[in-house]
């Protein structure tokens, strides 16, 4: 891995700008915004001034780290100057409706979707930093056309000097699992928030509130629009799992009404209760990067039940 | 404050007579288990081996530390053998489930309601640790009988030597703001993991779980019997917060699912986003503990726009 660049420096392209760059990769940056790019070379990232610039210099992989609602845009622009054998990737945290995005731009041969689960409430490249993907989880998402070459591209550099543990996964399942530990996590901390700033208690519950409030509500309290967007981005798999939410609640709603028994309900989560297993300790095992491409559903099914890459070769990849 | 007895040895109770120890009061700890008395006793207290001995030392203060379902029968049993000015209290999460128990069993004169807004996910007396109550909020709660005495007493006792900060309250301002920022937060809490202990992608999710679901499902991996009778003992209170957040959360899904705008369920929780004012800083206000008993719902009012107390008189006390 010798060139990368990186479209879009705010939160996560900022601090994945970074940490190459830290890792002796050679970086060019983008970003729409002049001032960011001023104050990415002022921490001494190479930027490029547009994107055009950035396509020229024939990057091994290409990171397009822009929101959502921009992603259309600029894939175009990408697709207008990309050249040579140049993979591009992407940080969403949806994957689905990046890849639509992607493929619409005529991109999806040189696609392999990619999320590094890490973040925190603050937004734009003054937040970014590092050490934010430092021992990341990633996912890395793969569909029926995802070339190999492109895929130990994007793996070489998340496992490289990304230092990330990849999970290998389908867009569906990445932003069906999303959804739930972090799409209507979010959900709920605003929910929470709203229910109390409504409250005619208001003022005595801010008051006594402790942990249980505080850490339940951590991620209620960042940027409203960032939420909103990651929200509606997955809107199918979010809504899906927020019906499972209305429908429990009801019930249990129900049942302190009428005095009938709950206990079901806080038993429900027993098998998860306990801290899971840490990633990579179960039974290993090789797929080969087949000319078939059987090697993408096999690695998906391996990812879908927990396993992460665990080694990397040129015709074979381990997981467990 | 000279003398406390301390009736139930688990988290809260031990916390309780392991800080009184330690400020010097002069603590007489019951536990109806033989072995949590031997396991205080070699923690440095006194320990009484029935309640009639513990009442018998006329302590100023009797702290109820039992859980809510064995309050009645415990109340009942203080109530044939109290003696003397012992003003009884208590530290349960629910506050007008317990005045119902102790009113019963013939205690109301004496009892003054009391709620450390502090715990940990373990339980009993080998959890218990008089740091879990360092700088602790506490509810005290009153109603039209509270007589001043008894008022003052346990106030001395929470700001004197379990260095409490008070919010004086009604029972049912106390529960429903509870409700809103720690039993609804422990449901919600569950209902996360439980549906993660339901998916299909459960592995997966697990793995790939970052700092926003673990702090939104901590509360949830406690002892669920606990958040159980928690819940139950608030039923009515948690009940009426949780339809409020079933209707809420069936109105996003269903813009969610037509593509409508999401905007203001994000936007609703601007004026609590930010952190709460530190408790005490607001305009200060002198309460006389009038023969009429108005001081009563004075600073019950004050307490419901989040004041609290900031100084202790004979004849008066003082709100901020």
């Amino acid at each position: 891995m010798r060139r990368v660049a990186v479209v879009g420096l705010g939160l996560v392209g900022g601090s994945v700008a970074r940490l190459l760059h830290e890792q002796g990769v050679e970086v060019t940056g983008y970003d729409a915004t002049a001032a960011t790019r001023a104050a990415a070379r002022a921490a001494g990232l190479r930027v490029a001034d547009d994107v055009a610039d950035v396509c020229a210099g024939e990057p091994d992989v290409l990171v397009l780290a822009v929101p959502l609602r921009a992603m259309r845009t600029v894939a175009t622009e990408v697709a207008r100057h990309v050249r040579g054998g140049t993979v591009v990737t992407d940080v969403g945290s949806v994957k689905g409706a990046v890849r639509d995005a992607v493929t619409s731009a005529g991109l999806g041969a040189r696609y392999v979707g990619a999320h590094p689960m890490a973040g925190t409430e603050h937004s734009g490249f003054e937040a970014s930093d590092a050490a934010m993907l430092d021992g990341a989880r990633w996912a890395v998402t793969v569909d029926g056309t995802t070339t190999r070459e492109a895929f130990l591209r994007v793996l070489g550099l998340v496992t490289g000097p990304l230092g990330g543990t990849v999970h290998v996964l389908t867009d569906d399942v990445h932003d069906e699992a999303t959804a739930l530990i972090s799409h209507v996590p979010h959900v709920l901390a605003t929910e929470l928030l709203g229910v109390v700033a409504d409250a005619p208690v208001r003022d005595v519950a801010l008051g006594l509130a402790a942990g249980s409030f505080r850490d339940a509500t951590r991620v209620g309290r960042t940027d409203p629009r960032r939420t909103e967007a990651m929200v509606t981005d997955n809107a199918a798999w979010v809504a899906s799992a927020l019906r499972v939410v209305v429908r429990d609640l009801e019930q249990l709603v129900r049942a302190l009404e009428t005095n009938a028994p709950v206990g079901e309900f806080f038993d429900r989560p027993e098998p998860v209760r306990a801290p899971a297993p840490a990633p990579g300790t179960g039974e290993r095992r090789r797929v080969e990067l087949d000319d078939a491409g059987a090697w993408r559903s096999a690695l998906a099914a391996a990812g879908a039940r927990g396993a992460v890459v665990v080694g990397v070769e040129d015709g074979a990849v381990e997981v467990a």
